[in-house]
Parts: C-alpha cells; structure tokens; sequence
C-alpha cells in the first residue's frame, strides 16, 4: 500500500484524500492543514490524521482542541509520497522539505511547470510520469482541454486549437473573490497561460487561448475550436468522444442548459459533493465546419483534476500502466455519470425552494 | 426637419428618441408606449409628446393621469418616418399598420432580416439602404462585430471569423431574467445566429460564432478571432482600429479591467445613462499570431445601435451619405471617448459605499 500524504487540505487536498482512500493499492497517510477551522474539525470526524503546517500553527489547534499528530515535517517523513494541495506557488516553497527527507511529491497546476519532472495528464501523456519523483498534475482547464485535445490529436490531427475559457469567479468557499456583475477579460493580454500550458501536454500544439472571468462559482466554461488536419463526420467526432472515459457527451435529452443543471444532475447521482470529474461536452455543440471542429464543455474546477492525482501517484510509483490506472480509478471513484442517462420528464418548470 | 415617431419607448425607444431630438436634420413626433408606468411619465418630462398603443392601453393611460396624444396609428399617420423599437417580433407585426399610412419604418436587430429591404449597419453598408423604406439596423452583438470586420476585411481581407460572444444575462431594468450564479451555453448549438446575422451586412463572409450567456447585465464581452488573407502587423492593426470612429480602443494606463470599469468611465465622462455608443477593444488584447487576429471588445447593448439608427434615417431620406451622417450623428451625440484620455491615479482601491 502506497502511503500518501496530503499537504494541504482544501478544495483540492480534501478530495484527493478522499480519492486515494478510496483506491485499493493507497492509503492515507495524514492531512496537513494551515487553520484550525470548520474544515480541520471536518478532517478529523473524516477519520484522518492532522497535522499543522508548522510548529506556530500546531499551538492554534491545540488551542482550538483539535488533536494533532505533528507537524507537515512529520507528515513528509511517515508518507511514501506527498501530494501538495497548497495554494500556488506554495508548492513550490515546499519543495525543499520534500527532497530534504527524500520524499517524492505530485504538485498541482497552479505552480509553474519547473516545479516537477514533468507535468501530467492521464489520458495525454501518463508514460511521462512513469518512475519520476516530481510531477505536476495540470490545473482544472489545461486537464479539460488536454482530455478533449488528445483524442481529436489521435484522430485527426490538429492544425491549431483556439478556445475561449469562460471562468468562474471563484469557488463557493471563497467570499472574497469576484466579480459581482462584471465579465472581465482575463488577462487582457492574448494568449492567456493557458494555452502555453497545454503545451506542457502537447509540446507540439498550436494553441491559442482566450481567458474571461464571470460572476459565477460551479463550473468552468470553454468555448473550442480545433481546426483539424482532416474533416471530420460530425457523428463520428461525437462516437469518439463518447467513448472517452472522462468525458461525458451531454444527451440533449436531458434538457440541461447550463453548469447549475450539470452539477445538480452530479448531486442526484448521489456525487461526494457533487463533484463531477469529467468534461462534460453538450452534445448538440458538437459540430463541424470544414475541418472546423467546434464544442461547449463545462469543467468543474473543483473535481476534474481529482482522478488525475491519483493516476499521477500510480504513474509515478510504477503501480499500473495508464490504461489499468485510469480503470482502476475510475471504478472506485465511479465516473459512471454516462451509464446513468438522466430520465427528466419533460416539464417546464418545478417548484424551488419557496422562501 | 425629418420627423421621426418612435413606436415603442423602452431601452432603446427612450435612446433614439433622445439621440433623434439633438440632430440639427430631425425632431421627435412622438413616442408611443404600451404601458402607463414610470417610463411614461419620464417621456412626458422629457418633452414627448405620448401615444399609447391602441385604443384599449389609451384608456389606462388616462386612468392612471398621463396625457396622450392618440395611439400608434396616430403617431404614424403624423410622422414622416417611424422607428420601431418595440419586442422582437412585434415589429414585424407592426409592419402591416406602417404600410397602411405609407410610412417607412426602421426596425431593430430583434426581428428577422426579412422584415425590412435591407439589414444596415453605418459603417459597413450604409448605401444598400440609401433610399430604401424599410431598414433593419442589426443588434448590438451584430453591430459591434460589423464595426470591427470592416476594417479589417478592407484592409487584410478576411479568411473566416470565430467569435465567442459572452452575452449579459439581461438589463439593468429587467429583474425577471437570469441566469444566477450559472454559465450557459446559448444557444448550445453552434454557430449560434449572431453569424448569420453578421452575413445579412458581409454576405460573402465566413464567420462561426458561439453564445455564451453569464450572470452580468452591464455589456457583452466578445472574444474575437480573425484569421486575416495577409499578415497584419499589431502595431498597424490596432492604429487601424483607433482610426474608428466608432470603436475606442481601451488604453493601457487607463487601467481598465473590465466592462464595470468602462461604464464607469463613461459615467464619469458625463455620458447619458452612462451609455457607450463605441465598440470598446481592449488595446492590449489586439494580437496576431501568424495570420490570425485577436482582440477582446466589451459591447453595451443597450447604446450601440443608437447612432446607427440615426445613420439609418438618413440614408432612407438620402439626407447625407455615409461619411457625412456619420459625422453628424458622431458630433451631436458626443462620441469622443478616444478625446479624452483618462487620467487615473496608479491608486489600487479606492473607497466605494461604505454601506
């Protein structure tokens, strides 16, 4: 069993926790948290070892009675490997705790890709990270459009990739963000990281990425483009993403509009959280001009990277080549939300909440 | 002195009645209105003289204390020419009553391109409506993209236009529509109308777009591709577009980030209703890679097609050509945002209501 400590436990930290307890051939080590908040208390009753960041803050849980097993030091030395959920650029501070006590670590996207060995995709290019000690699993949008890239790139070549990322504004536990009634070009400048980012994936891809923040918290959106090196059929180009494991082809019978109806559909499919790993691409968006390849999918920034840490421990570790890791993870996790066909009947509207 | 009657007196109604009263070439008849509310009464302080819709709205009208004039059918007998700026779809339907009286009309981007002899924006074709009766000045989104193609297909030629517009959710005065909180597709398939719609001014164009509606109400933010037939240089390009008059291309150091900023602005600069008449294209977004152009331009969907509705007047009544009314209507409105440089401090926050 693969020992893995979370350093870091937020957004992300907490759903890689739950994810690797989850796997058979992993378990948890302990979870590093910087504040003895709501969702240190919720750690613990998870069942997880604490431990502080440092030996300043480890005085606060004590303080706030909350039992800790030691400091993150502690955590590097008893874990077979570190994932760092901090926040960016944090990671990459921390890098030097992890090779003092010889300590392999998975970053997350939001450090800059010198961080790690090499950055990662499962479904991309998960032989990158097969035996490396340092590696970095992309953030939620490079891991959306890698997903969707790698297939059309399989398929049929990709002459240039252009997609505009529509962003939420921030996640819902974080009141400070904004904006409130704007869209904001972000950044200004053209291309946005993004696309350069991808090229981590795809070092060979010619990609342009267009950024925009907007007032909302569930999910991203891309709007893509993928001019083709060959035409293709627009019923095929739909079969093919179909049959992606971590895409999910919105049947336009199910009537969803939008990223509310997504992440509800995810909650009555009885999601951790509501959490939805995969892509999610509308169906009818599929489309073809020439060797124009259009889609709309939404990305849960919350989620989609989750799967991709777990994959990026196996691949690291030598546990199991990509195919049977991204199985493996996919059965414990379940990312079945395409074998459960939503049956909406067809009403206009229903009650909500009547305040 | 043209005189022009406005049949429907709502967001853009009020606009174009009050762009029409400052021509030195026209004079406002009347406004005709559905409804006995607040926008009624803020018509008669202006100075209209009012007409209800049809006899049956007449007799609210006098309930509720507000002096009319007569109906609609009135207002078009009485009027040389008659905007339209009721609901999509009712202008069509209006149609039949302007024929009645022999009036020409000029109706508005909602309707379809079939309701009038000819689509129309200022810039881009203004002679197609030289003479004509019935003209249809395309939509915001339609107008902003016409401004911006112009130049460039004149001066590069132009392979194929991709556009991702985000849209407002809806406007300031429409409490009943959303989204909240959610991001969506609209419509889900691609290309949404916006480019047909374009192609009712640039027939032979080849243009994709993609719809996107977001919880924001204030302007639309669009996300513009251009792949060019020659090489642009950035520096010429965006000299290019800063020769527009009807696009203001947002400086650097005015430190402006998005389109609250930009309204703001236009507050500031003593706009009415703060409104935007420009194309609004972020300098720094202006980009080119290879033969392709980028750039970000925030449209204010409830002023943009103001001016062009005046244009249109006087290319129906062959009152000047194109260069000219443009220059009357830039002149009398006030489109001089690109004159006055702002001039903010490098302050970071500054202190809103301190509610």
């Amino acid at each position: 069993m693969l020992s893995v400590g979370i350093n870091g436990y937020g957004t992300i930290g907490k759903r890689v926790a739950d994810a690797v307890r989850s796997q058979p051939d992993m378990t948890v080590c302990g979870v590093a948290k910087r504040s003895p908040d709501f969702v240190a208390e919720s750690a613990l009753e998870a069942g997880y070892q604490l431990y502080a960041i440092d030996d300043e803050r480890a005085d606060a849980f004590r303080t706030a009675g909350l039992n800790i097993e030691g400091t993150s030091a502690d955590l590097v030395v008893e874990s077979d490997v570190i994932v760092d959920a901090t926040p960016g650029g944090v990671g990459a501070q921390n890098r030097t705790l992890y090779e003092q006590y010889d300590t392999p670590a998975v970053f997350q996207g939001a450090e800059t890709p010198t961080v790690a060995d090499t950055s990662f995709n499962a479904r991309a290019n998960f032989d990158d990270a097969w035996g490396a000690e340092y590696v970095r699993v992309v953030s939620c949008n490079t891991t959306g459009l890698s997903r969707l890239l790698a297939p059309l790139a399989e398929n049929y070549g990709v002459e240039k990739t252009r997609a505009t990322l529509i962003r939420r504004g921030g996640d819902p536990d974080q009141p400070g963000r904004g904006p409130i009634n704007d869209i904001l070009p972000d950044p200004i400048t053209v291309p946005s990281h993004h696309g350069p980012d991808v090229q981590t994936i795809f070092p060979e891809l010619s990609i342009d990425t267009m950024g925009v923040t907007v007032p909302a918290t569930l999910m991203h959106l891309h709007g893509v483009n993928v001019t083709l090196e060959s035409t293709p059929d627009v019923e095929t180009a739909r079969d093919l993403l179909e049959a992606e494991s971590r895409i999910f082809v919105v049947p336009k019978d199910a009537r969803i509009k939008g990223c509310g109806e997504l992440r509800e559909f995810a909650r009555d499919a009885g999601r951790p959280r509501g959490d939805i790993w995969e892509n999610c691409v509308w169906g009818e968006s599929i489309s073809v001009d020439g060797r124009d390849f259009y889609c709309f999918q939404a990305i849960h920034q919350e989620a989609d990277v989750i799967p991709e840490n777990v994959d990026a421990l196996r691949a690291m570790f030598e546990l199991e080549r990509a195919e049977d890791s991204v199985a493996t993870t996919n059965e414990t996790l379940g990312l079945s939300l395409r074998e459960r066909p939503p049956e909406r009947s067809p009403v206009i509207s229903e009650q909500a909440c009547d305040d």
